[in-house]
C-alpha cells in the first residue's frame, strides 16, 4: 500500500476475496487502510458502500481511497480508479466582505484553480453587526445562510467546470472564517455572539457532510470547518496562525490580521497567547473609512522625494486618482509627518503644507491630488479629522501590541519576525507603518507579509491530513487575553497617539523634519 | 450530573455563559458530558447545534442529552427538558419473513409498545434468494428496499402514535436481521452473497443516520445495525448471542436459532465457534414445508396417551384442527415412534397404524385428523415422504450439532445449557425432538427457549450503551466453522438418520416400543 502526497488519499489494491477469506468488500478495503492510519478507527460513507462490490470487482487494478477525518475516526469518502482524474480539494476563505476559493489536487496538493466573490451577504449589511440583527428576524438567518450558500455553489461550479470536471469531484473541503460569518455559513444562531458575555453556539464545528450545509458538491463530501476560541477569534484566525508556523517555532513571533478587525496572536512552539482589536478602541474600519477598498485608480503607494516636501502617488493599473486606500493612507502620513507637514501630536502645519491646506467649515483638508490631476474631477484631500482618526487607529493597534506582549513579559524590540496577514497585511509599507509608529520599530527583515493566511491554513489542512492535530493544539494551547480598557491601557494609548510615540527611544529608527 | 440508567441518556445542569467563561454554547454541553464518558470524544449534531442556544437558554432546569456511540465517538442526538418525554428507542427485529417492532422509554428501559408485520418483500420472493435475484434487475434492489423501510415507516408511525407521541420521539434504533436483509434494508447489493465465494458488501456496518436509510423518524435519528461475520451468519444472530449471554457464561453452552436457517453457536466467556446450516443439507424449510406457518386452528401440539396409541392434538386457539406447524410435526413424528407406529428407519408401520394408514398413488399416509373433524372438511394427513424429509432435517440437525461439538472437543452430552431461538424455539418440545433424535438427550432442565432472541439482543442495545464493546467483542470472537460434506459428516448424517440414532447410547432416556 503506498501512501500518497498528503494523508488524505490512499492508494491500495484490495485482495480478492475467496473461500478461505469470506471478509466483507468494506472491511477488505478497511483492512488494507489500516496500516496506513495506525490506531485510528475506519469506516466507509453508506453512499459508497452501494457501490462498492462494482467498484472492487470491475476495476482490475488499484484504487485511490480519499478520506476524511474526526479525531482519529477516518471515514472513507471517495473509491476512484488511480487512472481516474485525482479527487480535488476546496479552500474556502469565508471572508465577512470577500470569499476566496481554491481547488486543488487532493493526490499532489497542485493549485488547480482560485477566484474571489463579493460575499452576498453584502446586500443584507456591510458589517457582521448589520448581518446579525438581521438574523434574528424571521426568516433571516437562513436568508443569510442562503446567500452564503448559493453564492459557494455557483463560484465553485463555475470553477470546476473551468478546470474541466463537475462539482462533485470535490471531495473535501476546508473553511475558515470568522465566528460569525462561520455560523451564518452554518446555519447557526449568530445573536449570542454579540451580546454579553459573547458566547459562540460552538468552537470546535469540526467535520459535517457538506450536504447537510447546502453545498451542492459529491453526497460523501465532508467540510472541515475551522475551530474557533470565541467570538472574537475566529477560524479564520486559527488557519492563519497554521500557516505561518507560529505555532512550530522556538522563538518567539507575533501575527497581526487586520481585516474587519484587528487580531493579535504572540507565541512560540510552546505558547500562543492573543487578543483582538474589536475588545479594545475599534481599529475596525479605521484606516480604510477615510478612503476606499482597493481598485482601479486608487492610491496604494505614497513616496516622499527625499529633501523635498513633494510627494509621488502611484495608483493601482497607474490609472488617474480616484480615492487612497489604507496602505496609502498610512504611506501618505508618514510622508507627511517625516517632512514636517504633520506634527508629533500629529496635527497638519499650515507652514510646511502651505498652499496645499485647505479650509472647509474650519477644517483643515489637506489636498493630495488637485482636481485637474484626479480622476474624479475633483481634489483628492485629507482632513485633519480623517488623520485624527488614522492616530486613533494606529495608536489602538500598537496599544494592542504593546499590551499583549507585556502581558508576557516580552518587549516588542525583541520579536525576530513579525507577520502581517490579510490584505492589509499584503499592501502595507512596514516602513511607513513604523514612521507613524504603528508598528514597533523592528528592522524591515523582520516583517513578512503573509497575504491571505486564513486561505493558506485551508489550504495547509487539504495537504497534510496530520495537521488535524496542530489545529487542535493550536486552538486549545491559545490564551485569550480580554483586552480591559483599564487605566493602564488609556495610558498606553495616550502615549500612543503621538507621532511615531510619547517615547521617541521606542522608535529610534524614525528621524523626522521638525 | 446524573448518569440515568441505560448510558444512552445522561441528565445534565449546563452551566450558564459568562464573562468569566466564554466557552461556547456546545462545548460547555460536551464539558458537562464529559465526566461520563471517559476518554470518548463527543460532538453534537449539526440539526441540534441549530436549535441549541435557545433550548440552553429558554430551559432553565435540567436536560436529557440522548448520545448515539461509534467506536469511542459519541454524538449528541437529543436535547430535551427532563420534563418531556423520554426519547425512545426503537428495536427492529428484521426477519425474513416476519419483521418484529419494540419500542422502548430510553431513559427506563421500559417497553412501551410491541408490533409485528410480515415483511413486504415477501410479495416479491417468499425467500432470501428469490429476493436475492430481483435485487440485480433493473430497479429491484430500490425496489426492495422501499418495501421494508416503506413497512417500517408505516409500522413505526402507527406504533408511536398509539403510544401519544410523533415518530419523531424516536432516536435511537437497533436493527437485527440476517446478512441479506441487513443489505436489502441498507440499499446495498445483495448479490456476492450467494455467489462463491459469499461474500458480503459489508461485516460492520455500525451506525448510520436513519434519514440515510429514508426510516422517517427524527432528522438525528441513528440506527445501529448489528454486525455480521458472513452470508450465513448474520446481525440477528450476533443479537441472538448477546442476548442469551452465551459470551460471558463460564461453562460452555450452546444455542441453535432455526428460524429460515438452521445457525448454531457454541461457545464461553473465552471462544465461541459458530456454523450455518445452509452449509450442510439444509434443514431450511424442511420441518415446516408439510405443514403450515402457527395460526388460528394450526396443530402445534400432539400428545400420545401413555399406554395407547392413541393421539390427542391441540390446536391454536382450540379451533378445528386445518393443519400443523413445526412443533406439531415433532411432536407427532416423536409420538409415532413412541408407539411403535414409525420404525427406527422412520417408516411406518401398517401392523401399528392399522386403519389409519392410506395409499395415494403407492405412497403410504398417516392421517391424524378425520376430514369430519377436520376444519378443512379434508382428511389431515402426514405422508412417508413428509416422513422422511422432517428425518432428513433432523438427521442434519443432529449432525451439524455433533460436527461443531467435536471440532472443539466437547461433547453434546456435556452440555449445561442448550438454548433454542426463534418461533421455532418457542413452540418445539424438547422431549419430542430429543425422542426423534433431533436434539441430543440432555436433562430437561437444560433446555432454554429464548423466543426472539433477535429482538431481545437490539433491546439490550438500547438498554445499555456498554453493550457496544460485547457485540464487538462478540463479532470479532467467533470462528466460523465452514461445514464441509466430507466423507466424516456424511457418515455422521447417515448414522443420525435413524430414530433416535444408529448409536443407541446417544439417547439412553428415549425408550420406544417395538
Amino acid at each position: 500500500m503506498q501512501k500518497i502526497a498528503n494523508g488524505w488519499v490512499h492508494r491500495i489494491s484490495i485482495p480478492g476475496p475467496s473461500l478461505q477469506n469470506n471478509t466483507a468488500d468494506a472491511e477488505r478495503v478497511i483492512s488494507a487502510l489500516q496500516p496506513a492510519l495506525g490506531d485510528g478507527t475506519v469506516s466507509i460513507d453508506l453512499d459508497l458502500l452501494r457501490i462498492l462490490p462494482g467498484l472492487i470487482r470491475n476495476v482490475g487494478g488499484d484504487l485511490n481511497l480519499t478520506l476524511s477525518r474526526q479525531s482519529d475516526h477516518w471515514t472513507v469518502i471517495g473509491i476512484d480508479p488511480v487512472e481516474n482524474a485525482a479527487p480535488v480539494g476546496a479552500a474556502i476563505d469565508l471572508g465577512t466582505s470577500r470569499v476566496v476559493l481554491r481547488l486543488l489536487n487532493l493526490v499532489t496538493g497542485d493549485i488547480l484553480a482560485e477566484s474571489a466573490f463579493d460575499n452576498p451577504q453584502g446586500s443584507i449589511g456591510p458589517d457582521i453587526l448589520a448581518r446579525i440583527h438581521h438574523s434574528a428576524e424571521p426568516g433571516g438567518l437562513g436568508a443569510l445562510q442562503s446567500l452564503i450558500v448559493n453564492g459557494l455553489n455557483g463560484e465553485l461550479a463555475s470553477l470546476c467546470r473551468g478546470c474541466g470536471f463537475e462539482p462533485d469531484a470535490v471531495l473535501l473541503a476546508a473553511v475558515a472564517g470568522n465566528t460569525a460569518m462561520t455560523h451564518l455559513f452554518m446555519g447557526l444562531d449568530p445573536q449570542w455572539i454579540i451580546r454579553e458575555p459573547y458566547i459562540p453556539v460552538v468552537n470546535r464545528p469540526d467535520l459535517v457532510k457538506a450536504a447537510d450545509l447546502g453545498l451542492q458538491l459529491n453526497p460523501c463530501t465532508r467540510a472541515f470547518i475551522f475551530p474557533n476560541i470565541g467570538s472574537y477569534f475566529g477560524g479564520d484566525l486559527i488557519a492563519g496562525i497554521l500557516y505561518a508556523g507560529l505555532h512550530q517555532q522556538e522563538e518567539t513571533a507575533i501575527m497581526v490580521d487586520v481585516g474587519t478587525n484587528a487580531e493579535v496572536v504572540l507565541g512560540n512552539r510552546n505558547w500562543l497567547i492573543a487578543c483582538a482589536g474589536a475588545a479594545g478602541p475599534a481599529l475596525e474600519g479605521g484606516v480604510t473609512k477615510m478612503g476606499m477598498m482597493a481598485g482601479p485608480g486608487v492610491i496604494d503607494q505614497v513616496q516622499q522625494a527625499p529633501g523635498t516636501r513633494k510627494l509621488h502617488i502611484s495608483t493601482i493599473d497607474d490609472l488617474p486618482p480616484v480615492g487612497i486606500c489604507g496602505s496609502g493612507v498610512i504611506d501618505l502620513a508618514a510622508a507627511l509627518f517625516m517632512s514636517g507637514m504633520l506634527d508629533i501630536r500629529g496635527k497638519l502645519v499650515p507652514d510646511k503644507c502651505k498652499d496645499r491646506l485647505r479650509y472647509q467649515a474650519g477644517l483643515a483638508h489637506f489636498v493630495l491630488v488637485d482636481r485637474k490631476d484626479s480622476g474624479t474631477g475633483r481634489d483628492l484631500t485629507i482632513s485633519q479629522a480623517d488623520i485624527d482618526s488614522l492616530i486613533r487607529s494606529k495608536a489602538a493597534m500598537y496599544t494592542i501590541l504593546e499590551t499583549i506582549s507585556q502581558s508576557v513579559g516580552t518587549a516588542l524590540a525583541d520579536l525576530e519576525s513579525f507577520y502581517v496577514a490579510g490584505t492589509f497585511g499584503s499592501f502595507i509599507n512596514p516602513r511607513a507603518a513604523i514612521s507613524i509608529g504603528m508598528l514597533p520599530d523592528l528592522p524591515l527583515a523582520a516583517y513578512h507579509s503573509l497575504g491571505n493566511s486564513s486561505l493558506g491554513g485551508a489550504t495547509r489542512y487539504l495537504c497534510q491530513a496530520d495537521c488535524l492535530a496542530e489545529i487542535v493544539r493550536i486552538r486549545d494551547s491559545i490564551t485569550y487575553l480580554e483586552l480591559n480598557v483599564n487605566q493602564d491601557f488609556m495610558n498606553r494609548f495616550s502615549a500612543a497617539k503621538f507621532l511615531p510615540h510619547t517615547n521617541t527611544n521606542l522608535f529610534p529608527s524614525v528621524a523626522w523634519e521638525e
